[in-house]
């Protein structure tokens, strides 16, 4: 293998696209902890799931043993309108900040969602319009997973009902703009158009709104409509097991040019571009075939891994929503409206939780100053313009590289860039005009909302 | 040929790549007509260019005679980053259309820019710095091209200032960030940083600009400064010549799966996308070897093709600049300012024009509303949110595709889509809205822009 033989961008062909996708789940040995229903206690049935969740989709949800799912024909059509994303070497990155090391990056923004979101989506409007719904809810952060899920239902003709957490949605008027274009609704959360959304209103005036409230509203609807089911796009399993269409297409590249990664970095919110892009290179290392440093990047103020608690917690803040067993910093945890970008999740996926309590992975906080910073210098060399979320990878992928710049090692780092910051602008600016400011939650305000969790052991 | 061979995308290997750029002008058998000096009337000089332009830019630009002329290897490497752009089979747009055609679109927008610009704006920054220049100045309307050049100046470490037509500016904020995180200044023009936009300011207060001031103040600082030069990012043979790679990939990936356009189609404003997309199919159409029908689609609100002149004309408003034979609409003509997105230029590259007055192709001028239905219908189905100026070529090829199915030809349409639409929301919210306007000249407005051409005849 020499560097010269690997060009800029590697792309599979469509004949080498994966035609499975992968279930971690299949390769754990200690598997992640059921969901538990909010009202007993006891692990989640398929009945009890069936009036939120579409049918295939909770099959898929609680498969702990097929290794390989085989994708719809559907859906892998849909797929080559966009993929196989590029895995690139950044070899302009390298030669700027001096690194031995090999900087690959797996690129998922090359779509008008802008993330790696649409893997999902797709996958769930299609097993939505296969069950004969009329629509699906959601809720959205940053507003990626709500334009992808518009994407995905204007091509399959399903209608699209979207919840915005508040902040993102007065902030980011253009995302709006293209799920409407896409012909979703979108509405503000909290909304006075659910109960849960008027209690939060009523109790706290003012919310600039979170995730887990949009959560809870959009499920509201979907369980009090004919014909609509709720749809998630981050931290549950399904959700994992679609986006390893990422780790499979970056390991498949990475193959065919004999380049092993020693280490692969990722930003974790709820942990679905994390779970897919490593998904198949910790199965190796379950299995005992390899070994790779795997890196979980979250924000400073939102630090679920590196400051929550192990725990059942509620899914939402309205607390209608399965239980999960996980890393989470308390339902009612809301990060200060100073944050920018998604990663917001009070928890983190089930399956990534159960991985880094087993000490299969690492995580590591990074405060938001120093994330656009990293986005910055990366754009200026690398011609991509990051994700605030995708920047948290970067911040950390550069820090290993100057690593290896001090001790002369020339290691082979892979990260993912999940998305780009078109419609981050604003975040982008306050940090050009010198004003953006970083928060990090105290020990007291983490105790606090880690108060509430729920007594429940299993 | 079968279509089941050709897969949705096709890309072509690194070492596939370009690597020289085709000089149209080379094979034609009448050319251009010459740049004249707008004080003797007289073609312009090296020696006379020198002040404004860089030097190896300059001999691009007088060059009729040279066929290929060689990529440099810092060119070739910046392009690996986010080139080969991908040749579509637009086969899901087909689909919901239920044509018999077989349309192809060349995508420009998977780069930060958004657009084709980047592919000249990296030569040009690129020559700039081999010349050992300090900076560059140039003007922008709807942003893609000054956010090309502040990406590329970033990359070669040049210092970029930008003068941004008023109504854009104001407009699209995050255009404006963009070049700010890519390290640019970025001016409203008019503004009162020069003589000419004073003077523009005096006689027409509250005006919201045209490129043809913004592109007079930039060559005022750039001939004002020492150690800068001014670049433009469209209209030029240099512009032309740098975008021909568009075309050789286009017809590169064509030719790897024996596919024969019928018809190409482009949006033209200046005509940088539509002369490098066309360029090698009008060479061989030229050379009598092959036969295209080719169509530049123009808005009604800037028909300069369709119902300008085709004589000597200012290319800027400040008549500061060279004159230049091309269809015009006046150096004075200024778009309405609901018209959205860029294609406002007042006049047409010397090379187009010469070949539409020769026969050799087509124009049409379609309406803005039409323009966003065909944005829309193709973003629902292909996924890719379409800049106002790519989605004219849209038009048209889905007008071109359904004529196909009226008449049950298969015809292979291939167009050019030169950029997304993520800074343009605002547009598509009006769109949404169902407030946009159009916008169509009376012929009583365009004769008056029309009476302001200078009178001369070589």
């Amino acid at each position: 293998m020499t560097t010269e033989k690997i060009p800029y961008k590697i792309y599979l062909e469509e004949t080498e696209m994966p035609t499975h996708y992968y279930n971690l789940r299949g390769d754990m040995t200690k598997k992640p902890a059921p969901l538990l229903h909010p009202g007993t206690g006891k692990p989640l049935t398929f009945e009890e799931m069936e009036p939120i969740f579409c049918e295939e989709l909770i099959k898929q949800e609680l498969d702990e043993d097929s290794k390989y799912i085989p994708i719809p024909q559907e859906i892998r059509d849909f797929y080559k309108m966009y993929r196989p994303s590029p895995l690139v070497r950044a070899y302009c990155l390298e030669e700027r900040i001096g690194t031995p090391a090999k900087i690959y990056y797996k690129f998922e923004g090359n779509n008008t969602s802008g993330s790696h979101k649409l893997n999902s989506a797709i996958a769930q409007a299609y097993y939505a319009k296969q069950q004969g719904l009329k629509g699906v809810t959601t809720e959205t952060g940053a507003g990626q997973w709500g334009t992808a899920l518009s994407m995905a239902c204007s091509y399959f003709q399903l209608d699209c009902k979207v919840y915005m957490v508040k902040v993102s949605y007065e902030q980011k008027p253009f995302r709006r703009e293209v799920m409407r274009t896409y012909g979703a609704s979108v509405t503000p959360s909290p909304s006075d158009t659910t109960n849960i959304g008027r209690k939060i209103l009523a109790d706290h005036p003012g919310t600039t709104g979170s995730l887990g409230c949009a959560i809870s509203e959009a499920v509201e609807v979907a369980t009090s409509t004919e014909g609509y089911r709720y749809v998630l796009g981050s931290v549950l399993n399904q959700v994992l097991l679609h986006q390893s269409i990422i780790g499979l297409e970056a390991k498949a590249a990475m193959d065919k040019y004999g380049i092993k990664p020693d280490m692969i970095i990722g930003a974790a919110g709820g942990g679905s571009n994390l779970g897919g892009l490593i998904a198949p290179f910790m199965g190796e290392k379950i299995r005992g075939e390899a070994d790779y440093r795997i890196i979980a990047v979250e924000p400073a103020s939102c630090p679920s891994f590196t400051r929550g608690k192990y725990a059942y917690d509620f899914a939402d803040t309205g607390k209608i929503c399965p239980l999960a067993k996980m890393y989470t910093l308390g339902s009612n945890y809301i990060p200060a409206p100073n944050h920018a970008g998604g990663l917001r999740y009070h928890g983190m996926s089930t399956t990534l939780s159960e991985l880094y309590d087993q000490g299969l992975m690492e995580a590591r906080a990074v405060s938001q100053t120093d994330v656009f910073a990293a986005a910055e210098e990366f754009a200026r060399v690398e011609g991509i313009l990051p994700a605030p979320e995708s920047a948290h990878a970067i911040k950390v992928a550069i820090d290993e590289a100057m690593k290896c710049k001090e001790t002369g090692e020339e290691k082979t780092i892979l990260f993912g860039l999940t998305g780009t910051g078109y419609f981050d602008l604003v975040a982008y600016q306050k940090y050009n005009d010198g004003v953006m400011e970083d928060f990090i939650p105290t020990d007291e305000e983490i105790a606090a909302s880690l108060a509430t969790l729920p007594e429940i052991e299993l």
